[in-house]
């Protein structure tokens, strides 16, 4: 990892296995990136606790699944740092400090904070740490003085935030941290095979870790489009469920061949659909070898991590010296 | 400092020279509790920064001032620990997890809250840090597993909001932290030297580190009785400034001659002044001996900070390794 690139830095919550949603939304990205960036990558263990603050024991159990699913989905600790935030207590400092100075008005007027709550009504998160959700996640940003977070559209106004906060630190106590900018990555969801948003909740996901027998059972069972109710009838690939995957996984140049064959009805669904398994299994099976490989070694995720964790933490600490002695706090 | 005693947590927020109202308000109560419970006296500094935010640079020098203050008013480091909050980054930590489970509306609702913001109406707090203050205390009491804090009448608001948070964490993740109970310290107010509440920003007080011929022109420039224009006409104590001095100060031997003189008129206030100027004396030589002492050997309070630091963080590891793990959160 060269230090004449620029920072980024990312995170994910711990709180259950990443689905091919996760893939193609966010790690596809953060797989791309590694190459052309100074990475860190975090599980966001703190952060999951704004959330499930209710029950926290069952965080422990997620935070080594989600560090095997970035690896094997091809996330290489040679090239990115990959830690825990919960292991790197300057985040804990840095957010006690910048609370100091953020004013509450822009907390509470925050969109993604009114938002949440209201989809997580359920649960009770009228509290303090559930408001300051934000200020965690600039003192992980500005903590590794990350030029770039790489965002998608609905993100954009935590990340203003951010450089607000980075903003009023630098007027009140004179320029220090770089206002860290989008880098806005492409909007590519793949919907659930529903066609729902792909979420585990709604039960239309394929993990990554998924064991082929499940995927089978899935892929066979996908609605396809609604109106073609036989072969001979002439399909619509754009209101088809599968054909977003195919776009995402099969061989590009066989594209024409399937939407053709769909709207000429020369192609049914079943045929459509084996063709998806099979570059399923062509797209999983890397993932699947990487990740065998990981459980049959339970400790060298723990070892990626305490490698991570020290590299983060020696970057955190830089950043914390420094800003204590510009604040003269620096005891 | 044996371990069988019950543990005890108070902080000062180092802000400025401590005054003869700090010392008979708090320190004379701290020098006593040193002898009969197991201590933890602490520097408040990031506690300062909640009202100081726009201006922290002004702390750092309050830092050993403080400690010096504290010693050379009798804290003995051999029988309590002296630290310095910043320095022991538990306290971040354990504030960043109080804070998930801490409701909005119970700080939002906090008399104090209220209060502060009305009276520091010329500062802008209407910061995050600001409202988690209390927050950030329960965490530093809690911290030391403490039975018991001292406090004064106005300040158990804060005290019962602490419990209150002990009480929901012991419920939401099962019984962890015993709730600390207030420890009422006499009301023993000193007024200013004009008869209002001492404060520096009133120019109506006198610090613990003042040199004798600044103490001794306060004194002689003390406002008595306004009713008692002459020598001879008769004076009432009740409604003097110079009286509550005296019965703090003075020898009680004394009181009843002082009294009566004053009632009587046989006494004049330049004679009461001169008597309470030779109290003073007596009462503050050791303190500035104490005093001396320190400023010639610069070194001395920054050992006793290292030293309690070390003390504090022991404790503080214990406390954050046993309550990471209650909440399954150890890794």
């Amino acid at each position: 990892m060269s230090e004449n690139k620029k920072r980024i830095l990312s995170g994910m919550r711990p709180t259950g296995a990443l689905h091919l949603g996760h893939y193609f939304g966010v790690l596809k990205n953060w797989i791309k990136l590694q190459d052309e960036y100074s990475c860190y990558f975090f599980v966001a263990d703190w952060h999951a606790l704004t959330s499930e603050y209710a029950d926290p024991r069952r965080i422990k159990n997620f935070v080594p699944g989600l560090v095997k699913d970035w690896i094997a989905a091809g996330l290489d600790p040679k090239k990115c740092v990959i830690f825990q935030q919960s292991q790197v207590k300057q985040h804990a400092e840095m957010h006690l400090l910048l609370s100091m100075m953020t004013p509450l008005g822009w907390l509470e007027r925050c969109p993604t904070y009114k938002d949440q709550k209201e989809q997580l009504a359920q649960k009770d998160l009228n509290t303090y740490g559930f408001l300051g959700y934000p200020v965690l996640m600039t003192g992980d940003i500005l903590m590794y003085l990350s030029e770039n977070v790489p965002v998608g559209q609905d993100q954009l106004p935590h990340l203003e935030l951010t450089r607000e906060i980075a903003r009023r630190f630098n007027h009140l106590y004179g320029d220090f941290f770089p206002e860290p900018e989008a880098l806005l990555t492409e909007e590519c969801k793949l919907p659930g095979l529903d066609g729902r948003k792909m979420s585990k909740s709604y039960g239309n996901s394929i993990a990554l870790s998924e064991d082929m027998d499940s995927v089978k059972k899935k892929v066979m069972s996908m609605l396809t489009d609604k109106n073609r109710l036989r072969k001979n009838d002439p399909g619509d690939p754009c209101i088809c469920n599968l054909f977003p995957y195919h776009k995402l996984m099969t061989d590009p140049a066989r594209l024409p061949e399937i939407e053709e064959g769909c709207r000429n009805a020369s192609w049914g669904c079943v045929q459509c659909k084996r063709l998806l398994l099979e570059s399923m299994e062509r797209f999983l099976a890397p993932i699947h070898a990487r990740r065998k490989e990981l459980d049959d070694n339970p400790e060298m995720v723990w070892e990626i991590l305490r490698d991570g964790n020290a590299r983060a933490e020696e970057a955190a600490e830089a950043t914390m010296t420094a800003m204590r002695k510009h604040l003269n706090l620096d005891f």
